[in-house]
């Protein structure tokens, strides 16, 4: 029997840095309603979805900084979208910036929750992978400071089972790195959900940027058919505050086939009907993982940070 | 200044099972003086280049199967190969099915060498990820034993410094594993050289058999894209004793593109000036592993062999 999951992709357009939380909450009612009239049970909205994207700014003064993050969720800005969704009986996965308290200590992370359709918080994720720098560079007209404003999440890749199957998040830049996706594998996951703010120029070697598209979803794709897991990328796009940002917002089967995918860079809500058990041919075979990893011969990768080349002969 | 290494992927057609040596060498030898020709000075031979595919069959006879491993290398059969690559000053990738005497037992490893321009084994590498099965499978026209004739390699995966650069060796089955090049990434590899014998039936599944073109490529593009390293995949092809396989033959940069590819399902030579340092700004910027890989949330990938999901609620 099949095992359905009517999956929703929520990619946003652009937040401008005066928009209220309240008026982004009211785009993220909207597009889950249009979600459950086309017979979504999950959305999945995009990373740090409650505001403008601001690690493109250098910002030295704490409590405007502090003013971009959560420090209770729900909070009273995001109580209405978690009421929406219990009326609606829709789960949903949302990004956002926490602002956590752990033993005493004030800590910063860029964070993914997953909830359930009575609107109850069942998993929570810090994102791993933090691109950009600590520092502004030079010649940038837009900073990307997320390892500035956050610590790497401290949550591991942990999965969950809701929604019939076996659930996992990740965010953005995690998307990139085959790790993200094997740890989840390894575990069985079935669906990885992520957000993703990507600008354009975000390496500042133009041919490098100008394949940001086809890295967005090779990324991807390769994560879904390596694990035989679905893969639901939403992004937060379009021109914000004068960064230009990847669209794209893609369901890919375990197949490794984008099924569905956003045309516009502006609010969009794709949907697709993922059957779950559609991985387990993959997992039975080319990637019955007990049956054909080697992992001794995998040592370095948990070894090894950095890259170290043998010595020049 | 570039560093460039004028590359061929010297793709097979068919080795019919009745097929000698001397012949496969010959044919060998013709497609290593026409990349020579055409400036190539580094050519990339298949997988067990120098037999038909013999896993397709269950072979109960010992010294007909011994017949097919190469006890040495080179071998009186193999030794043109190498004075005709010693003549013509150009190196090459080769794979063949390994019968090795180690400890005073016998081992049979599928297996590949690396071979400098005057014709020096320089590395040898032997395959990981063993597809396929211990036992024949009922059902199939065509089987695929590499389990029951080979042992899983136990050189790991190296890297060493040859043609100006850092070049490593996977074979086949391996290409769709990210740890693969993970390991040889963490070693600062930027060109991996790979041979493939690929059935389109592999899995007997119609809807993953039928995108075995689309799987090859994606697993090959990312694994470039994701460790900033030329791979040159090269395919033994086209419908060999009854069995069709993939040609598909490319040569892929470290952006993922494919910027070469083969053609037909015959021998074909494709050629392209690979720049080792086009890596370098990947390398610099995205896939940075010193600054943004984080092992600690990896442990999974070497502690666990199989997937193991949470227990159903």
């Amino acid at each position: 029997m099949a095992r359905i999951v009517h999956v929703a992709a929520a990619q946003m357009g652009p937040i401008a840095k005066s928009e209220t939380r309240k008026d982004t909450v009211k785009r993220l009612i909207a597009m889950m309603r249009e979600a459950k009239a086309r017979g979504a049970e999950l959305v999945v909205f995009t990373e740090m979805a409650l505001t403008t994207f601001f690690p493109r700014w250098l910002i030295e003064d704490q409590d405007e900084l502090d003013s971009y993050y959560e420090p209770s969720m729900p909070g009273p800005v995001t109580q209405p979208l978690f009421d929406e969704a219990k009326k609606l009986g829709v789960g949903f996965y949302l990004g956002y910036a926490e602002l956590a308290t752990e033993a005493g200590k004030k800590h910063r992370y860029n964070t993914s929750i997953l909830v359930d359709r009575s609107a109850n918080i069942v998993g929570k994720y810090r994102k791993v992978h933090l691109p950009g720098h600590a520092e502004p560079q030079e010649g940038r007209t837009h900073q990307h400071l997320e390892k500035r404003y956050f610590e790497p999440g401290n949550l591991g890749f942990p999965v969950w089972r809701a929604f019939g199957g076996v659930m996992g998040m990740c965010i953005c830049n995690d998307r990139r790195w085959p790790e993200t996706y094997r740890v989840m594998g390894l575990q069985g996951v079935e669906m990885v959900m992520l957000g993703y703010n990507t600008p354009f120029a975000h390496t500042l070697h133009a041919d490098i940027d100008g394949l940001t598209s086809f890295h967005n979803h090779l990324s991807m794709q390769a994560g879904a058919y390596q694990n035989s897991t679905w893969v639901i990328g939403t992004a937060k796009c379009g021109t914000e505050e004068g960064s230009a940002m990847l669209g794209q917002s893609a369901i890919i089967a375990p197949s490794g086939e984008v099924i569905a995918q956003a045309v516009s860079l502006g609010d969009e809500v794709i949907t697709a009907r993922c059957d779950l058990d559609l991985g387990k041919r993959y997992r039975e075979t080319i990637f019955n993982f007990a049956k054909h990893r080697e992992p001794a011969a995998y040592k370095l990768i948990v070894e090894r940070k950095g890259a170290i080349a043998p010595p020049e002969t």
